[in-house]
């Protein structure tokens, strides 16, 4: 069965065409910029998904569409808010679109269709209990329970970004302070960068920058730790506790089989997820009575959100039921 | 059905029997102390589970004894931590008990029964998503999701106390810093007490204290704020926000439809739960995007965690099967 999967990023949606069968397989995909308003979103979904049938025009008519957003969705497939999608707030999205495009429509938080790729074909195949993190701009999670998604009573589920791990910490953009992702981001070794960078402690990875200490960001601080500057393995090591903190903190409540690093900061998996593990034994509760609870990055790239989409689109009373 | 359900605290061991198509009904209950040593254990159980046949016995003989444990059980009903009972470690105390009694034996951890017993007639009764914190010396949890229990891969779920919600805070006997019930527990608001006591800003509960800052407990607190002292009131608050930081981390990660409290800490309800939903508010997630979250009382007091047992004894295939 052919479905087409969706994933809508703050700057780009990618829409992928897979077979159920098969769905780590990407058969066909396209890339748009994201459109402002929910109007907008609509007619690039529809869109993208006519472009990719006609790419794979011998394998039939797409049967379901996907679509994973950065956001609140409730069980209806309604996103309320989406911090990093412009005016694009309490908006129908599977009601919209399968009224537009006429295809059965699924649609569910990002991070919730990353996981389902990463369990169906990637670093959690086939894992009944499991964790999956993103780490980019901000943090998401989808959590796997009893082989499928926890989405909990609205659909909210799975937003650790916002869990408050220092209440005098840093002021977020959400009105509170302390959350795990100003700490555990890019944007947070950013700012961690920047801050030991003004104090003249970040020499090499300000080389990297161009010189000037406010243009550090997190890749220039893993650039210069993978070329072995102490400085910068030390922002890292910092970097990975707070990781292994959020971490040990989800672990002591849903006791995943596996937990799954994805995002922008798998790129620098080699050098962080080390450390990240040392300090989830120290962290997390009883860490030497536990068995070994493995920590590993994604599999599926880029493509996991989109594909993710397109399974939850082929097979949603597996994974929408809860 | 009979069943029979076992609460095994720090201090002491109850058992009651219930017939399980009205389990919040208690038909017979028994207390003993909590003996040292896991044979000692599986002994006055079954010592228990003899007596309260006998109190019942027109009833017929018990089909099932569950028992909830304070700490860590595996699926199997191993104990392998209760950091509350001494020399009792590692100890498959179901099979012990099935054993030993001759009935089916499910074993489970404490606050797992709680939950199990306010979902099937408490206060989140009939909820297929809900979250059952009990705050004590310690914090425990039961996480109700898809209207069963969430085990996690080893059986360890549910385990918020030692969440870190500052990783600067006061040290933890579990050898990490921060734990959220170093903050919101009866143990806690203890020590919040005592040092605003020597700082001579607590003089009411000091005074029921009989005097002495160093006896100040959470109960003379909570009393001193029910009398309007202001400076109690003050404290009061202060553990509301710790509790409420805590609830709103979990509500993050899992969405429930209701937060039901339990515990010694319930008994000042009245007290407390105003200001709790007043910060959990402010600290959620898009509190202002979300449907109202009900945070309510416990309402089966002590029997609640054996009650829970005995649910989980005469339906282990509802509650056990993840």
């Amino acid at each position: 069965m052919l479905t087409i999967g969706i994933d809508v990023g703050g700057t780009k949606v990618l829409g992928v065409a897979v077979d159920s069968a098969d769905p780590s397989t990407v058969r066909a995909e396209r890339r748009v910029p994201t459109p402002e308003g929910g109007a907008g979103l609509v007619g690039a979904v529809a869109d993208l998904v006519a472009a990719l049938a006609e790419l794979v025009v011998d394998a039939g008519p797409p049967a379901a569409i996907g679509v994973g957003v950065p956001g609140l969705v409730d069980r209806s497939g309604t996103l309320h808010v989406g911090p990093h999608l412009r005016h694009i707030t309490d908006v129908p999205l599977a009601a919209l679109l399968a009224d537009e495009i006429g295809l059965p429509a699924v649609v569910d938080n990002d991070a919730n269709c990353h996981a389902v790729a990463e369990q169906r074909g990637g670093a959690a195949e086939g894992a009944a209990e499991a964790l999956v993190v993103t780490f980019g701009t901000g943090i998401g999670a989808g959590i796997i329970t009893g082989g499928t998604l926890l989405h909990g009573a609205n659909g909210f589920a799975g937003e650790p970004g916002h869990m408050i791990v220092d209440p005098n910490g840093p002021p977020c953009p959400c009105g509170k302070r302390g959350c795990w992702e100003r700490f555990a981001s890019g944007t947070g070794l950013g700012r961690l960068a920047r801050d030991a960078a003004h104090g003249g402690r970040l020499d090499a990875a300000v080389a990297l920058a161009g010189g000037d200490p406010d243009a550090v960001r997190g890749e220039h601080v893993t650039a210069a730790a993978g070329l072995g500057d102490a400085a910068a393995l030390g922002l890292v090591d910092e970097l990975a506790r707070w990781i292994a903190l959020g971490l040990a903190n989800l672990a002591n409540i849903l006791d995943p089989g596996v937990i799954v690093i994805g995002g922008g900061l798998v790129e620098a998996a080699d050098l962080l997820l080390p450390p990240v593990r040392d300090h989830f034994g120290d962290l997390v509760m009883a860490g030497d009575r536990r068995p070994p609870l493995p920590i590993v990055p994604a599999r599926l790239g880029e493509h996991a959100g989109a594909i993710g989409a397109a399974v939850l689109a082929a097979e949603p009373d597996q994974w929408m039921l809860r």
